[in-house]
């Protein structure tokens, strides 16, 4: 690796995968440089991230600190930041119990969450044909997956053991697409499910999430 | 626990996800007691199974040996089970680095393969309007997991670390759905995706799946 930075991640401008992976690299005060792979051009199934991923979805990242170890599955890819980079726990489960609990979360989010959310964004803005009843379905999905989340926030704070952890911040980019495609309904985010919205705002201060999200607006501006 | 078994599983007579657990379940040699939930009867978004797991989905299971700890999302649950209870690593990863691949797969199987596999599933059997270009989507979304699966093992007989692992356990019961799902169509899983099928068989014909098939076939003729 030319670049000198301890990882490298292959990611997408705009896809919330991608920055899950950059909020946790920052966070952890690491070192990384993006490759923002162009889907027009569809350089995500092409080489050289296809020989890495033969999924051909982003982010993958490759960690030249441990042999050029290359992972994809961003909640995979957070679990394996924790374990290897957060020793002392100050994002991640420190009990065995909560190990597991925290998985429970990154499971959900990424099998309940992500991809629901995505058919959404999917019908909406890119099916070649409008489907009421297709997008009705997936919309009903993010209300039903936010009043989850909601009815556990209220009870704690955070997901899981008392804290900030990899379980809360793989559910910032998809909470916050899911209320950007529920602004234009009549749906009120803060009213509906007051403790996912305050849960969220509060992540979104965070300064690490917030130097991240600067990075982000400034090259969509682009 | 009036049963007296190890586990108690929250599941569903025909959701593949419940059947993950029953299979490594009976592969590990735990004795447990299903609870099938009636979705007719939206038992699984009631109480007792809605106190234990707030998603209404399941697999949920309690471990009456820790404790009563209840843990939901299936690959989560395999991911404790292998932890916990192959401490020999039998059928699990046994260096750091195939750990995390194997939770590569076991992320890939919750996000790319069943929640895609379910939408076919959906607007095939349960829309309430007949979507052709919805159905197709998801179609090709089955052929493009299978095509993804078959590379890899076309390069490799399983997964991760040379050998049967909860990576290749995980996706037994969506890639049969799928093989099911794409029956009736004019694609030939066995042509198409020869290593994906030889894969599926011999995985289909260890005593321990086909002891669980065995009931999950007796359970579906009541």
């Amino acid at each position: 690796m030319s670049h000198g930075k301890q990882f490298t991640l292959y990611t997408h401008k705009g896809g919330p995968n991608g920055w899950k992976i950059a909020y946790f690299l920052t966070e952890l005060g690491l070192s990384y440089e993006s490759i923002y792979l162009d889907f027009g051009k569809n350089e995500q199934k092409a080489s050289p991230h296809v020989d890495l991923n033969p999924n051909g979805r982003i982010p993958t990242i490759v960690d030249h600190s441990n042999n050029d170890f290359v992972l994809w599955e961003s909640n995979a890819i957070l679990t394996y930041l924790a374990d290897k980079y957060d020793t002392e726990h100050k994002f991640s489960a420190s009990t065995e119990d909560d190990k597991y609990k925290q998985l429970q979360w990154l499971f959900f989010q990424a099998s309940g969450q992500g991809p629901y959310f995505g058919q959404l964004a999917w019908f909406t803005m890119y099916h070649p044909e409008k489907i009421p009843s297709a997008i009705e379905r997936y919309t009903n999905e993010v209300k039903r997956v936010f009043k989850i989340l909601d009815g556990e926030l209220a009870k704690r704070q955070w997901l899981v053991g008392g804290k900030y952890s990899i379980a809360d911040l793989s559910f910032i980019s998809w909470t916050a697409a899911g209320v950007f495609f529920l602004a234009g309904t009549e749906y009120d985010v803060q009213k509906e499910v007051p403790h996912l919205h305050a849960w969220l705002q509060k992540m979104m201060e965070r300064p690490a999430i917030a130097k991240v999200n600067a990075e982000k607006d400034a090259l969509s501006k682009h």
